[in-house]
């Protein structure tokens, strides 16, 4: 068997979606010199686009600057980033795109998933996405399953790599519940680079910020005795759907 | 700082639960260089002694024989064992009860802490035990609170180490959804050694040979890509009571 | 900005619905002189038309029969009925059935909204219904989402109603724990009224007669000090979706 | 009314799910004399037979081969067998795939159903089967819905069976709690040589005997004063989804 | 082994609770020759006496009150009934009150126990009942375990006879979902027989009788098929705590 | 009956509890008019005074200033507070505090109570505190009730106020799910000063606004339409225990 290298794969329902949520996640993998890819489901044109549509800008105009902004962000944080344009408003869950995914999952091995959880109801395409991220990443395991007709050698089936939600607007509408506190203070700075990327949300920038410092507070709470965290420790909380398998308790 | 000696610390409510739940975890720890240390808080003389009360023994020499067999089987994993000797069946939870824990994790300063789940229809002592553990483990916190009299000083007040809940009897009853399938391939002759000094359970080997190959199964299921686990794998399941706290998702 | 008239809308699965369940609030809306709309997505012609399809009646006169007795029980409440013959048994949760409803969001303008509870094991029409009623309120606030092809202006979009889930038949089964008891005494004549304009279920008329009286004696359980509510009491259970906003508690 | 012979319906995802986890109950109700039924919606000739694919065997026969083995596996059972070849991975869930469920249960007339449970973290086929076995239970029931255009005579109209989950692979990570310990001592003799009718599964085999025996020893925890029942009890759990109907509390 | 009577014990925390929640389970045993006792843990002299007290009765009277109308009521139920004189409002959950219902346990031998659901945020004392009386029934199987210092014979200790909880007065925010609806329209006479012997509540003869009348439709939504249950039938809710052992679904 | 002047009554279990969780509710009240009444049941003196002990601080000194400081934020808030002094870590839950409480709450006849949520992983005291402030509150409604032997005149039994939880450290893992999103921007300079009373807990003074601010977001992306919430808007959560009782549904 082929050396794997640790490769994040995050699915993102909007094209903002994974620079709020998990840019620290991104940016602490590519900075330990991981692979990561970001796959935007949609550009969140219709549904997270007000201030463009107000200023009266047709929708193609709208999804190509929603793909620059996104761009940048993934470039900051070393990303890569592609886009399957699925349209947003509502995202719709349908046997074609979870095909498509399938593909993706085959094409980049990931190591480890993350994505939206299962509910938020203040959103349905979070919770569509993360229902086809899912079902895409058991549908790559099986050799069986062909994409566009072809099947997949031994190679290309993919393992089950554990999945991680990354954190709703409001979480405890959401029962969104975080088993796992992600110190990512060192990769903070480059997380604040890639939320500059979309000047759009302007008023994120300072919310993102004050979230990852009260996590940040809960990484150091919660942490083991003598770990000798600084003060200024930046969080990101998850949330990890399968059990985690390990060989030691810690 | 001075540096510390990882330690795991296994709250127990009867002489035997820490050898089937448990034993995989310890024996790991141990094997590795580290310090186990069970407190088993009654010798479940009562409950769980119902050959010996069959053939009529007295309470002392009941007693007696399950110290024995426990402190066999922490020898067989490699751990130190105490006992509270505070009774069971009702195991009472106390504020002495409680105090006298306070003072085994100033003492021991563990790094890692198991114990029973906090529901268990089948056995009120269970609950009972976790509940002074996860309550002694504050209090312990706390430069505040004094213990026969005397108050901590600053190296003696321990962190926050995480908890983690082992295998009740029957899991589904008691709200136990494993959230960590832990890895024993490897520990499990040490355990199999341990089992084996509770002669008067002898049924109870199979038994727990067979969960843990069942949960070696889970371990297999739930990992990710290109482990290469073995065929044989064991495991055993446990339950993260708070978040994991971390710097890589993995 | 112009001022809002308060206004309820109600959408129900099938036709009778909306009386049995939020016939008390709905009469209190128009009693209060605000403005009530009932959408009823079916006529409940399949599922809820039994006693007419033994008589051998066909399909468009069950249709007419059902029309004309959920207008007459809306007339009785004092509101509006629209129906959209979506079909029911099942009722198919479609983008082009949710796009009709954004429609009828952007042209009442609720400031509050009742449908059913997301899980009802007897009745699968109830929880599709709620579906599309959450998702059409989502997409109604947005700027970018069109219906027939048109962009809504900045008066056509919605802000964020609350949501109240109405009582299911079995309410244990169907996971509905009522956070609001509402008193609809002064209301209930006229809830009476209109259930007497639904002649084939004349045993549901005492059946919800008593479960008003039963929710009634939980307004008084559960009332502050010194309200001196009257004996006769009539309540509705809900069950609110979204976190209460409020400058008192109480 | 005609006297109704009790039959079980056993509504199976795959070729393969019934005689893993609910073979026992099946052989028991045809020793006793009743009538089984089981449908598989697909033959799991994607998702449940990598080995096959490996071997480079063309879907056809694939599916030939999934559906002889599940065929002899009902006989040894003592079952009738159907086929819906829904395809698998993923099963999708249609209104046409109902319909059809719709028409089995009206020509089999259930007295109790088995299926899937509702949640499946590792399978999103067994769920979608679990959604559509309820949905037609419900829509079999009315007078007014169709099949094929036909509607059903009042004898074709089905009663509310009630219905059970059987076990998932992984129960806890499937919300899977059971409520019903079936005694299957007697019949697993069948179950095991229904077992043996899977060979590309046999380490399957010792895998369920030692499940069996696992159920069994909680089948004689959970069981009342003075059973007796045999040391080498065997069980099948299962989770009742509509509450018990009875006049004898035991 | 002797071949055992059934019997039926409930838990009731204070004098009426009985009557009203379980009144027709209790009935239904006893006339089909079987028996029942009822342990009253306190006379609700404090908290369920409310018009004694306005009408300044000694405390010593409001027990003997309740005592006879309890008696009057077990006596029309076909019942024995015994009084703990616990104490109520608060009822205390002390080792003495268990060890006392430990000896009950073991002198009735009962093959079914019937107690208060474990939540009920209206009265304390009734999640206190159940927590005893489930204490109780666990302690009362070990043979270790004396009461008033008297170890049992193997004779004396019980099995491990099924629980069901009765009806709270607000299911709902009691987290009751009952999971047997109980058929008691041949035993509901008795009941209301026993309902008269409570005078003082007599505005609580019709509330019972109503939810009698509504747990009776539900007992015929979801009764299997061909059942035949006649247009009155009655019922009572109930909440079995640990899985139904049986060897037919049913 | 004499009108009832509103009036708040706020369980705390330590002396700070109050300021952080609840300051803005505490002076949003004051600020209408109504009377606050804050009762600490201890100081917080070993478990929330850790730099004080670190200087060396005797018991009875540090529990001095935990008092005058919480004097000074409840002048602040324009409220009143007494102290019952129970001692914390642990909090002990007595039938003696019940008792105490019970006084308070026929002395104070609360309109609205404030107390901690039931859970909280990370402080038993919080918990205790709820479980005694709800218990007291249902034994102050019984006439039956004496406190000090002296039994209360009809005046004195209080009626049955809602209950709101405030909310705790890390509100995912307490399961805190705010079902109450309250606006206290009119208050919130009030909760600033009174935070300014705590100078030990300097950085939690911008912890808290950050929360606030952070409930304000939720308050206005919860709000109805046309609410023109400033920019500016700061909340605070709380989740409602018992149901809501109502005429209108807003």
């Amino acid at each position: 068997m082929t050396e794997t290298v640790p490769t994040l794969l995050v699915v993102s329902a909007h094209a903002g979606d994974f620079v709020w949520r998990a840019g620290g996640a991104i940016a602490a993998a590519t900075m330990r010199g991981e692979r990561a890819v970001v796959v935007c489901l949609s550009y969140g044109e219709r549904g997270e686009s007000a201030s463009q549509w107000l200023q009266g800008k047709p929708l193609a105009e709208i999804k190509a600057i929603r793909r620059q902004e996104a761009e940048a962000a993934a470039t900051a944080l070393g990303a890569e980033v592609e886009f399957l344009d699925l349209g947003d408003y509502p995202l719709l869950e349908t046997p074609e795109a979870v095909e498509k995914l399938v593909g993706v999952f085959r094409r980049v091995q990931p190591t480890v998933v993350l994505t939206h959880p299962l509910a938020d109801p203040y959103n349905g395409d979070h919770p569509a996405a993360a229902r086809m991220a899912l079902q895409a990443r058991i549908l790559a395991q099986a050799i069986g399953v062909a994409v566009d007709g072809r099947f997949p050698t031994t190679d290309e089936i993919i393992g089950a790599p554990p999945v991680f939600f990354f954190e709703p607007h409001q979480p405890e509408q959401s029962d969104f519940k975080p088993n796992v506190l992600l110190d990512v203070t060192t990769a903070f700075p480059l997380k604040q680079k890639a939320m500059e990327c979309l000047p759009a949300q302007k008023h994120m920038w300072e919310y993102y910020t004050q979230l990852a410092i009260r996590r940040g507070v809960q990484v150091k709470r919660n942490a083991g005795p003598n770990l000798g965290l600084p003060v200024d420790t930046r969080g990101e909380a998850y949330m990890r759907y399968y059990p985690q398998v390990t060989d030691v308790l810690e």
